[in-house]
């Protein structure tokens, strides 16, 4: 925080900081409800403000346009998922690292799924997704905000893989992600089939062992 | 043809058949071109209609709604596209099979990367893949009559190299084809990464022969 002419900067009272907490909350929540409901096109400031039960003014103050709160509506539904499965003393977003590389993807891709079927997340993932389709704009700031980072969580699991030996060294981890994650993302996307444990189970063992003979 | 009371149906006069012919043509062009331009829903048969200077009637004719006219027109890109890649003999729509797996897989994901580059195909199908994402009814229509049809030729060609031995008995084929045909659908989707032949080559070597060491 920058430093005024009045002095340096105080630190908020409790009450105030609990209330904008409180407003912060309500307004992601707001954000994610209306843009799941009517689509992202037609989710505006002032129906966010209203749904949150906030002045638009207070929207204004913390965030530039309607896509920056979404964004980070969406981030911080990413964060609460990642405490909940938070490994005590290892940063909270880190894939697990027992050693295990097929046990820990499945355990990632079977929490993924139970994500992708939470409404709460479903709908308005959905309706971001889309609008990322056609507006390239929404598109480059949802893929490099939201997928990459997620997505560089696998490449550091696969690296630390190489180096156990359990993946081949030639073997470009941004590449080899893919063939479980996107198999994943395209079925829930598109809806072309039913997700399942045993469905993204079986794309792990694909990808690690291959599907012609050994 | 349904017979008619006032006698079995008259083939038309090469003329009429020549007109219907170029009308058809012309809608599915002036579809293609509008979906890519404005979006789905502001396509209306008017709007195709006047692009492709045939009378609203002509349409509807022959068609029950834009959503008709546009999976026809895509059908119909996706047919020209196998006439140009038919062997003689074959069902233009099957893969090839020349006895190598990896090489056939290659072959036709490059088509697919070429065809996925090219702007008369790339605009609209982004447009109406979009649509799929928030409209359940025309994402399930272009699922069970555009995407599931071309995923089927992938799981016959896979169930082909499993008589041959070339891919393990005990592999379910339409998972399978996912972890090369997501990737690539999702780059290209989504735009989150470059599509090559390069890097399609590489999905094809690690679904084959997985990413742990052998």
């Amino acid at each position: 925080m920058a430093q005024t002419p009045a002095g340096p900067p105080r630190k908020p009272a409790p009450d105030t900081a609990r209330r904008s907490e409180k407003s912060r909350r309500a307004i992601y929540d707001a954000a994610l409800a209306l843009v799941g409901e009517v689509g992202y096109a037609r989710t505006t400031i002032e129906g966010i403000a209203a749904r949150a039960g906030v002045g638009k003014q207070t929207i204004y103050r913390w965030w530039g346009s309607k896509g920056d709160v979404l964004l980070e509506a969406f981030l911080d539904l990413g964060d609460q998922a990642a405490d909940r499965t938070a490994q005590p003393g290892r940063d909270p977003h880190a894939l697990p690292d027992t050693g295990d590389l097929a046990a820990d993807l499945k355990l990632v891709l079977r929490a993924t799924v139970d994500e992708l079927l939470d409404p709460r997340f479903e709908v308005p993932s959905r309706a971001l997704a889309a609008e990322g389709l056609v507006n390239e704009q929404i598109g480059k700031e949802f893929v490099a905000k939201l997928l990459e980072p997620s997505l560089q969580l696998y490449v550091d699991r696969l690296r630390s893989a190489q180096r156990a030996g359990a993946v081949r060294p030639d073997v470009e981890p941004r590449i080899a992600l893919e063939l479980f994650v996107s198999p994943l993302a395209q079925r829930w996307l598109q809806r072309t089939a039913p997700i399942s444990y045993a469905y993204v189970d079986t794309l792990v063992d694909y990808a690690l062992y291959g599907i012609a003979p050994r």
